[in-house]
């Protein structure tokens, strides 16, 4: 059986938003295909970016077309990540650009920017039945290094993608992050109306 | 008639990250309710960040609760922003946190995060049937000043959310922007594989 964990809001979300989390419990056998690739993709191509710069790069490393430069991506990981994202069959690198703003002005939107399109990404994974889990815990200059990324080039996050598995498939100490609830803070503490720091009322 | 401009994809994506895009074209008779706009931010609320710190903070005006606040709000807008956000009936500022990591880490993922969260929150807009439209033509310390944002958040977007009029509401010079294609650059663009410029294929 895999893991559900549906977000717990005061009004119904969208199910895509509800149901996304970052499971690691990752199915090997069971590729991710070129077809759900494309729309992964897609997906985070027509997000909104400032003046349209599209700042985002993205590095694919598949493991069924390319076993050794995914085992070069998997090395820059955490020893505590390379634990369960052995299992996955797909990694990707959100990359934010230092592309500038029409007239040549410095764009300071490029990581938000970024994350926006990672989002869809992550979004459109759950719409075709995949998970994803973003990663903060790598190297980034090992990987720079790996794979050429340009000084004027921000990795962001690797994120692993695939299919669910039994949390079974996990470590007993990953297991106990993965059986965990999920869990925000309230509404309250994040979301202002009026003015700073005062709690919107909803 | 308001207007659709479906994502041109290579393959289907899901439809809330098709349909969304970025009109002006507000309508002025029909407010955002309170459900609504709660459904927006529990979109928001339930992104992944990195540490799980959620260092996005959300300042919201309803035109409708509060017409001197959102007045405030609009003021800090650009000229041309101005021309079309006019009927727009909510605004609201995303702003990144500088919120440590675990262990007191700088987080360097907080605008990353908080483009995350913004993404949620315009794609749980098409679920409900509004329209949502981010700027950066806004002066960020015009509005740290009047509503007292910390000097250790940044202001990233703001965003008019509401119901969708025709493109006939616009003056001329944005009407023209409004009827414009949407248009990406190509995939193999910003999306590479195995190495950094090496053009995914699929």
């Amino acid at each position: 059986m895999t893991l559900d964990k549906n977000a717990s809001t005061s009004v119904p979300i969208h199910e895509l938003m509800s149901r996304r989390w970052s499971p690691r419990a990752f199915d090997d056998k069971r590729p991710v295909t070129r077809a759900q690739l494309a729309a992964l993709l897609e997906a985070a191509r027509w997000s909104p970016s400032c003046n349209g710069v599209e700042p985002w790069r993205f590095l694919v490393w598949d493991r069924t077309q390319d076993a050794p430069g995914f085992a070069l991506a998997f090395d820059c990981l955490s020893e505590g990540n390379k634990r369960w994202v052995k299992n996955a069959p797909l990694l990707i690198l959100s990359v934010a650009s230092s592309d500038p703003l029409t007239g040549g002005r410095p764009n300071r939107f490029a990581q938000y920017d970024t994350g926006m399109a990672t989002m869809s990404l992550c979004l459109q994974a759950v719409a075709i039945g995949l998970i994803s889990h973003q990663m903060a815990g790598f190297d980034a200059e090992k990987a720079r290094a790996a794979f050429g990324i340009p000084t004027d080039c921000t990795p962001m996050a690797m994120v692993a993608v695939g299919c669910q598995a039994s949390p079974d498939v996990l470590d007993d100490e990953t297991k106990k992050k993965e059986l965990a609830p999920r869990a925000r803070k309230p509404l309250a503490e994040r979301f202002f109306e009026g003015s700073w720091g005062k709690s919107v009322q909803i």
